[in-house]
């Protein structure tokens, strides 16, 4: 299942400090009407919400961090769920010690300072969709 | 050493349930003709088996991980090796606690859902030889 | 603040052995004149130095790291500080475990093998200025 796209607009900037960083990606597609895309992130948070998709749920396990981190990388895409941009992105962070935690990006994680990209494809339409097997929204058409 | 490109096609999907993530890229490649291209994946895997290479054998130790992970990120990269595609990526996997491990992505990488990006670069050629220095298979010609 | 740019020049190539990972990367820029960009690098070092924002003293905390690493993944950005070409970046390195360690990339992190790839942006200009609230040299123009 894919679809094959060419490069579209290329976004990059600076999130707000203290901006919810999975609503402020979010309200951004939704403000350039950017569809289909691919992300990275690089900064810092003030605290951080991430998440494992539990199969047997059909949910995400949430781990809550109360604390700066560095963001090591996060990962992500656009595509349209209900006609609407939504990102799922990944998150590593990093602490004082060089340690390491991650997870899915859940909004809950604060802004202190992030540098995004987002690559716009055009061509194709990946859209998510609830899928009975993964019991997940996966990208399940093509149109 | 290093080759000035343009950007080509772009290729963003989904690969099936119980695919080998490696071989399912390798194989996706092949299929499509990308021989030099960027890639990104985020998604989940039911088992992965990283590596890290060992200078000293010239070869990678590797890490079997029999459960279920976040794909955290999976960078990577297409070039050619004996006029074949050929993926390296390496991956950062997470736990429900957000714990987080990682290594050179090998075959035995089992997919429970996982979305990737390729970006086709166009113009010049890498190709991955074996290097007496490094003892690895490194990008050494560029024709 | 954001600017939107188009696709421009894509360079992919391989670092020296012994390099300095940053330096390099900051060199090829300014050899190349790539001014605004987004970079990925995977690879592996013999030695690291990482460091993590401390917002209390407007400064890194550092962690030298005396061994070798897989770069796991080292995703960053080219802008322009006082005229000149800039990378920020930031690395998460596996040992032969998997076990993972990250920050922000410093200089003193020394390249085994790096493959390395840099998106040129094409169309307005991120600027790095010191900002006195986050007491950063944060992206705050747009020229």
């Amino acid at each position: 299942m894919f679809i094959q796209a060419a490069a579209g607009r290329f976004f990059a900037g600076r999130l707000d400090t203290d901006a919810d960083l999975l609503a402020a990606l979010d309200n951004f597609c939704m403000a350039h009407e950017i569809y289909q895309a691919h992300l990275q992130v690089i900064g810092m948070v003030k605290e951080a919400r991430i998440g494992f998709f539990n199969p047997k749920r059909g949910a995400y396990d949430t781990t809550y961090l109360d604390r700066e981190f560095e963001i090591l990388a996060c990962p992500g895409n656009v595509s349209t769920m209900e006609d609407r941009p939504m990102v799922h992105a990944h998150i590593m962070l990093g602490d004082e010690r060089g340690q390491t935690v991650g997870g899915h990006l859940l909004s809950g994680t604060r802004v202190f300072n992030a540098e995004f990209f987002i690559q716009e494809l055009n061509g194709g339409r990946l859209e998510r969709r609830y899928d009975q097997h993964t019991r997940a929204a996966v990208w399940s058409a093509v149109r």
